[in-house]
């Protein structure tokens, strides 16, 4: 068996692809919005039916808030499992087309989903109808896990991994999505930072008082400004002693990809940029860099003559790999203790370890061998996404090697107004995927 | 003339007591809240039939929302302009009798503005009535100016006062009100703090961003928290240079009046007063030391996930004699340049200087020496007050010695459910009023 893709098996990835573009088309009309219980029950059936319909062993897993639907089919010296999820983020404001009424114009699809993440699992699914069309048996055993809670949180997504690791089990993971920056390159994605969410609250009075008393009395607002000023100083170095310990990031592998990938800062203005960034710097620091963000403060109402009893801070700090979400917990209370401010409480809000996947592994080589091969240029490959995503409860914690590619392009306006995907980049998708699936296939786990 | 208090003067003063006190309760029925147009307009009629009927020649004087009603009366070696003011807060929560259905049981009268002013408009009133009825000339020159917007912050005073300087020239002035103590003495307060309330705002980014971007852009709450860090340190000391060099308080007279101060502190649980406060130094902290308070603090919807395009606290800071507030505000926009914020706008809100009396002025001896006489005890003599007021508009800024003394008690809830004055302290006040003319009035100019 060939690992590469064939003039014939091409033409039958085109053909599916022509096929399944309508039924994203019908898919993405199905508002499957958290809280839409109609539109969510259709989504489940839509996919329970595609996955059956493939020939998978379906089966719905019960969540918090909607179920996921697990699908297992083909045979193989290697498992992978692929992740997507049917719900999507509801309208939003500034589409000039309708959000659920899908449309072509310009040979592109205009819908909520379409790109997130609809049209992933669609492109998966055309791909396996590409292979039986082009006489091929599925050369690896494939795993579905399509979640209905994504945009909310995954909620459920680490008792469900927890419940179900033995049918989860895989020896490499192709994650939800992807897209084609904005030099037409497809991009690759290798892990994730993680993230560390706390909530940090100082309370020194009963009850709101009189400002006259701050004479007097201790105050909420000043005991939060100096405890934070003692996490970050103005050099935007974190001062919480041991913090970068654990920083491995950037690797020679790391240096390697970074080079060929897109400057995610090119939109940023000088203005907003830190000082001391150049633009050829922006991206590796949005890869590679730790954060610690401040993205809430509170205290007080408003009103001029009070001395508020509470003052509180959101703080989202973004961890690379081997920063351990415990681990800077545990540092950020101790820093805080030895810096005389014990008395500010420190809540627990989200965690997320960072992920990665060696580039050298094998799901990482398939990917921008098979990329190589089916866009003919060199892929962008991100060692690292500068978001946060429950990839780490699937995979990270899991040590699955993940990548992540899909269907999208620069302007698929993911989460945004007139959402979109081109039917040119969903065929190239749907070989994307044979090509990676036969060449994981071929080297064996 | 005797400057003191015959038998024969004492029980016309209880007389008249006896006489304005239901009057009182009727005037206390008015509900003169800013934005209900009825009652203020009640209010002033009543105000103006009061002055009328006393042999005032009365002015109103329009202001920005309510006007102000001026009286004039009597000739004498000494003028004396005494401030009130009609307006009252609203209900507010947490009565148990009707705000302005007012009721007297066991012989104190409840009611929104009982205490703050009416009373003590209606003491004054009822003092001079006790002089006629005693059959004595009224032995100073006498001006009534009663606000109706001290409760919305006197919008308009300074205006008034700066067309009505010639109207409202007088040697001394005696203020809205006062209150016995715990322990039952009579309290005379001889100035205020002053204040300068400050927004500071920092915006760094055009929009809020994604917090990835913390690992490139500006945040607008670290630069805020930095900037305010630079302030004040954890000591307690305002760090801005120059902020304490005009600070003249305590004098040796302000500490002779100290030792005689109830402890305005005794209610503070000793937990929330700052370390190294005794209690026995926390009178002396809230007359004699600035603040530099943090009433707000504000960044972000809450969100986690979010760089917050902006930031801004509000700073309001009590001033002592004699720090001016524009001075202050110099120093304060000079330092934050200094300190490398000079992106942090100060938006101004609110200026008022400190201003006080002399405890050795006329006015402030007259008042220590009838309240001496009247209530038979010892009175505590505020040299400031720690909160704020427009006292400075009447009288500081115009170097007008100024005392504050009235009808209420600690109980007074002056603001608070159950609002409240007693007869007997209503009775010794009319007398107080009477005595403090006396002396003076006895003593020329």
């Amino acid at each position: 068996m060939s690992a590469g893709l064939t003039i014939g098996l091409r033409r039958a990835c085109d053909r599916a692809a022509g096929r399944w573009f309508p039924r994203l088309q019908e898919f993405c009309a199905v508002r499957s919005v958290a809280g839409d219980a109609e539109g969510m029950a259709r989504a489940v059936s839509t996919v329970q039916a595609w996955l059956t319909e493939a020939g998978a062993r379906v089966v719905l897993l019960p969540s918090v808030r909607a179920p996921a639907v697990y699908g297992e089919l083909g045979e193989g010296p290697v498992t992978v499992l692929f992740y997507n999820h049917y719900d999507v983020v509801d309208e939003g404001p500034g589409w000039t087309l309708p959000a659920f009424a899908p449309r072509v114009r310009g040979k592109a699809l205009y819908a909520r989903g379409a790109a997130d993440n609809k049209g992933n699992l669609a492109a998966r699914l055309a791909a396996l109808e590409a292979m039986r069309d082009a006489g091929l048996t599925l050369p690896a055993r494939l795993k579905f896990l399509v979640e209905g809670e994504e945009e909310v949180g995954s909620p459920g997504l680490a008792g469900l991994v927890a419940r179900h690791g033995r049918l989860l089990a895989a020896d490499c993971c192709v994650w939800e999505g992807g897209y084609r920056d904005a030099r037409g390159r497809p991009t690759i994605r290798l892990g994730m930072k993680g993230l560390l969410r706390v909530e940090l609250r100082c309370r020194c009075l009963g009850a709101d008082a009189h400002s006259k008393m701050a004479a007097v009395k201790k105050s909420a607002a000043w005991r939060l400004v100096w405890a934070l000023a003692g996490l970050k100083g103005r050099d935007e170095r974190v001062s919480v002693p041991g913090f970068y310990d654990a920083v491995t990031v950037p690797t020679a592998d790391d240096l390697e990809c970074l080079a060929g990938v897109e400057d995610e800062g090119a939109g940023v203005p000088p203005a907003e940029l830190l000082p001391g960034i150049g633009p050829r710097e922006v991206t590796r620091r949005l890869l590679f860099s730790p954060t610690l963000n401040v993205s809430a403060l509170r205290a007080g109402a408003g009103g001029g003559t009070v001395m508020p009893a509470e003052a509180s801070a959101t703080l989202d700090i973004r961890l690379v790999p081997d920063q351990d979400p415990a681990e800077v917990e545990r540092l950020l209370r101790g820093h805080l203790a030895a810096d005389g401010f014990g008395d500010v409480e420190v809540a627990l809000q989200a965690a997320a370890r960072p992920c990665r996947t060696p580039p050298r592994s094998p799901v990482a080589r398939a990917a921008r061998e098979a990329a190589r091969e089916v866009y003919g240029v060199e892929p962008a490959v991100y060692p690292l996404s500068p978001g946060s995503g429950p990839l780490h409860v699937v995979c990270g914690d899991r040590g699955l090697p993940a990548v992540a590619f899909g269907v999208g392009h620069d302007g698929s306006s993911t989460h945004g107004p007139d959402e979109n995907i081109r039917l040119e980049d969903f065929r190239q998708g749907v070989a994307m995927v044979v090509c990676t699936l036969l060449k994981l296939a071929s080297w064996g786990r």
